[in-house]
């Protein structure tokens, strides 16, 4: 039995991982931080957590968070964990950053897509990318992993098995991606109320979304087995959708010669078979996010046009659980030698 | 550890009691039935249940069924289960039926609001009225658990302590009472459509809602400490809100003679403080469906209004959860002596 | 053909004044006025009106405006108007405040209910309050006119006839009333966010919300043929919706003795059946904030309840056209002699 | 002053047409038919018309309507309008088939992507693809008006300046397209159950919607300047929104060589400046179908990522408006030498 911390656990992410912790049967004890609501009782915010979570909120301070836990979970705006994360604070415990800071392995790409300095590109080298499914030796050895986003691994999680096993086209590759508003945070914008984002949609960050760049790293190491993170690039255009939770990525890429159905079929099932969390649909049946939604499930859907000679493939996934707090659940699991599954084999309530 | 079957698995009350029985730690085995969808995989009607439940679909058939379990669920239209059960069933094995048809002790009130005739009133004495708080030792003893409506246990448990200590006046009680759209049911309705709901706001069945009668005889007993079923008329208005789940019930009630906020507070606290799945908020503070939605809470507000001389108390609680297939399993829980909580301890996730 | 302008263009009310305003038959001109986004053109804040209207907001001074308008809206936060209005201005153009400065007679009700003292308590016998049908010969001969809330028109118009005409108890009255989302403006609080509104149901301000005074105040006018303001008390209670736009008031009364559906029914078609933007319901069909939504209609149902004696009846319609904008241009076609329903007869469109 | 009628008139296109009609300011009379609600008045189908629209609804006979009407819309399912028109009922009156039977010049490809024989293939040669900006002239002179379907129109309005003016390849387009509810029609199907729709999302009918054919043989037409239907084939996926309304079409397109932003934007400025209901927005600005619900707009936006060198442009459009009824009046206007913009000239209210 561990003891855990969540800094940042105010936050949609943040909370959610709470909600996933507090149930976890190998986790004794919980505590949170907070930049703007320490010193409150955490249900105080979270009134959810009424007669079952006790605690109050600490301050965000990550080094003293980490003298007391076993594994500390940080889910905080990109740019603070990579300024205040040092060596000294890995011998501790074990740090899973749900943020951007230690996803991407050049520093350079970071460092322009985000448009600020990396405070610990030293640490770089010792972080793994958190995507469960295809790092989970690498996690299990790792003190710092950097769990992904949640437009990431729902199109990574869709692309890896064709471009490892050369069934596509790495050029011309189109991810046009959909998700929930939660993905938008907590913060007090406009463009997040209610009347703004209800019965209407929009494509946003049209060319210039940050996952662009991680999804590139991460297919290029699928296309080129582990070799280069630099071959791939590709269109990835993000989409609102009026609706709490859920994100469906919809992917295009052209079939190489002489691939079909069944190619593309058996590449699937030869990679994901054995994963319990991710579920292949019969080709031409589409994934749907109320079937995942609230549960640590990634369902894919693809189907094959003949007409055109390319590839569809959807992924569904809960951008909060999968996207966000199951999976960093999952890494931990995985790192401490937990049951890979213990704390997130829920399944999806419906209709929710 | 049991086994288990459900019979209308498939409606929105039935599938969400399969996936709270699949996630149960006391149960080995469940089985299913379904009168429109029997032969098939479970999961081909709800693919939420991929990679989790392997199990077909059995026919609605409850003597078979029965001779299979140890404890059988119906979630199934009224007028059913009265013309099916009997006696050598109940002997067979304990009956949870989230149906009304021995909800109600007064046979010719059944009879005049359901418009049919009810097919085993033999049964009424032997059945239970399945609201965990109130009557968990008859639950304990009980072979048939008549589970009460949504509606109702969201009323009930909002007035029972002060009817039941005198603080309120019997007469003049209005229940102005909102839901979402499950509990309308998986029927192909044009008034289910989503286009016809989403959006919009109506009340319905205004002075002719059935459960209206359960909640009259219910609150009767809260009053008479149990010596009648007859002494309470009140109003009772659902409304149809356009989201998935929830209901929230709006209590408007007369002060008796002296009674203020304090005392108010002081009934709710002596009935309900050691209740886990009950949450009184502060007074002044209301509840809100979110922090209840996907859980088995009840959550519980009221303040005074001294121009009025009235107390206006809110419940809110997950129609599908505490208001049907939470309280089934609850009552399951009561009713073989495993922890009351088993299976139903979630926390509500959120946004959801 | 005239010329008006709108100070406080760019909130949800006065955004939808601006769109019935364009598309009124009588006007030629319109000039717009914000706080927040001075210099703007109006269809960089709303791009509804890209290629419609092209002109720039200007500041939200009033006095201003008013030299260069035949009629001046103002849809402020209360407090603002009656601070800035004085007898000058009045005498320049006609003045149309969706704001509650003017809409209460006692200023005594005003201040407390509103936490602040009133600026301009000497123009209070100027004013009329704009319910359209109630008031119509003093709206047309007056030069500041108080439109009402979106709550206090549904309810007012919902029990005016029966106080009038006698048929309910004034004492034990219960206004149960529920709102769509752009009630609450479009201010960037917490809890106007999509997240913490969507997919759940709350009651707030309970026993203390503002619209309880301007609902009392002027059915004790209608129960007294206009002798007081005072002899009404009764409850309000709203609640939050997750929808865009729509109130549903739901109404309670005791029936006075001798009183049943065919006095009802009478009242309400003495009183409204000229009416052209009241639609009475048949008695038990109930109405739904659908068929009102984006309309100037209001739609009223109601029943007896024989086993209670209390009448329910239901008003509902859309809080930012009959609710706010849509009564304003109403307001302003009968003060300035249009046709009533000049540029405000739109069908409710649906789905919507 | 004319007379119109409707067939199909209680289907939601059907009556969104309804709507407009009666607002139309050239029409004195409008008659509908329904095969499923003939002889209910209107107004009991559609409350929303209460109190403004008194007729009754006649049988769907076509031949019969039209000796009535001096246009005839038509709003049925497909292959009902194929069977029953000729040239008889043509010589009557004008023909406005909302339906797909007359959209698609090659009688094989309907055959084949409809699964059903065409009753009228003589007759389409007379027919005009009703999308009022591309066709005005022939449609002027027309009997037998094909409206568009709500897909194609946003679709074909986003790529056909690019095409035209050759400045994208034709091979490889992708489009990604999104729809709210209405679009899949007022039958009462388990898919469209509210609780089946709401907070979810699905791609559906991937690489086999009929609709994909009509974009093809459309563009092959812009892309030829007219002279063949078989020149592009294109990738097109809808998805499925929780929303009532709206449709965005997300458009990718290699660019040919040496075409950059200012060349694209300045082909859709020569398009589309002088359109009224087609509104360009600043490069790097994207639409949001709020901004057009309820109304005839069409809003486009668009970018070029240099990275891929490909375009990005998306379109909105309210499926029922330009996609469906409105672009049908549109039409008619511009067959009957009304104003253009006659009925259709709303700007969408917001929030809405």
């Amino acid at each position: 039995m561990i003891t855990v911390g969540v800094i940042g656990a105010t936050g949609y992410a943040g909370s959610e991982l709470m909600r996933l912790l507090v149930a976890h049967p190998n986790i004794q004890s919980i505590l949170c931080g907070s930049h703007s609501h320490a010193g409150s009782p955490y249900q105080s915010v979270y009134p959810n957590f009424g007669k079952i979570y006790h605690q109050q909120l600490d301050s965000a301070d990550i080094a003293q968070m980490a003298d007391r836990c076993d594994v500390l979970f940080l889910s905080l705006p990109h740019g603070i964990s990579s300024h205040q994360l040092n060596s000294e604070i890995l011998k501790k415990c074990l740090i899973i950053d749900l943020g951007a800071d230690y996803r991407l392995k050049d520093v350079a790409v970071y460092e322009q897509w985000y448009n600020t300095s990396h405070g610990s590109a030293q640490l770089l080298n010792q972080a793994v990318y958190g995507l469960s499914e295809l790092y989970r030796s690498d996690i299990a050895a790792s003190r710092l992993i950097a769990n992904p986003g949640c437009y990431t691994t729902t199109a990574i999680l869709t692309l890896h098995p064709l471009l490892y096993d050369g069934l596509i086209e790495s050029k011309g590759i189109i991810i046009d991606a959909k998700s929930g508003v939660s993905g938008a945070g907590r913060g007090e914008k406009l463009d997040s109320l209610y009347c703004e984002v209800n019965e209407t949609l929009k494509a946003y960050a049209v060319g210039t979304h940050r996952h662009t760049v991680e999804i590139e790293e991460q297919l290029a190491l699928s296309l080129t087995h582990g070799k280069s993170i630099k071959d791939v690039v590709l269109q990835f255009t993000p989409h609102l959708v009026p609706m709490n939770r859920g994100i469906l990525a919809t992917v295009y890429a052209n079939l190489q010669e002489g691939v079909g159905l069944s190619e593309i079929e058996a590449s699937y099932k030869k990679h994901y078979d054995k994963e319990q969390f991710i579920r292949m649909l019969e080709p031409g049946v589409f994934p749907q996010t109320r079937w995942v939604k609230s549960s640590n499930y990634v369902d894919i859907g693809f189907t094959v046009d003949k007409r055109t000679n390319r590839l569809i493939a959807c992924g569904a996934l809960d951008n909060l659980v999968k996207g966000a707090a199951g999976q960093a659940v999952q890494n931990m699991n995985i790192a401490l030698g937990f049951a890979e599954s213990a704390g997130i084999d829920m399944i999806a309530p419906f209709p929710l």
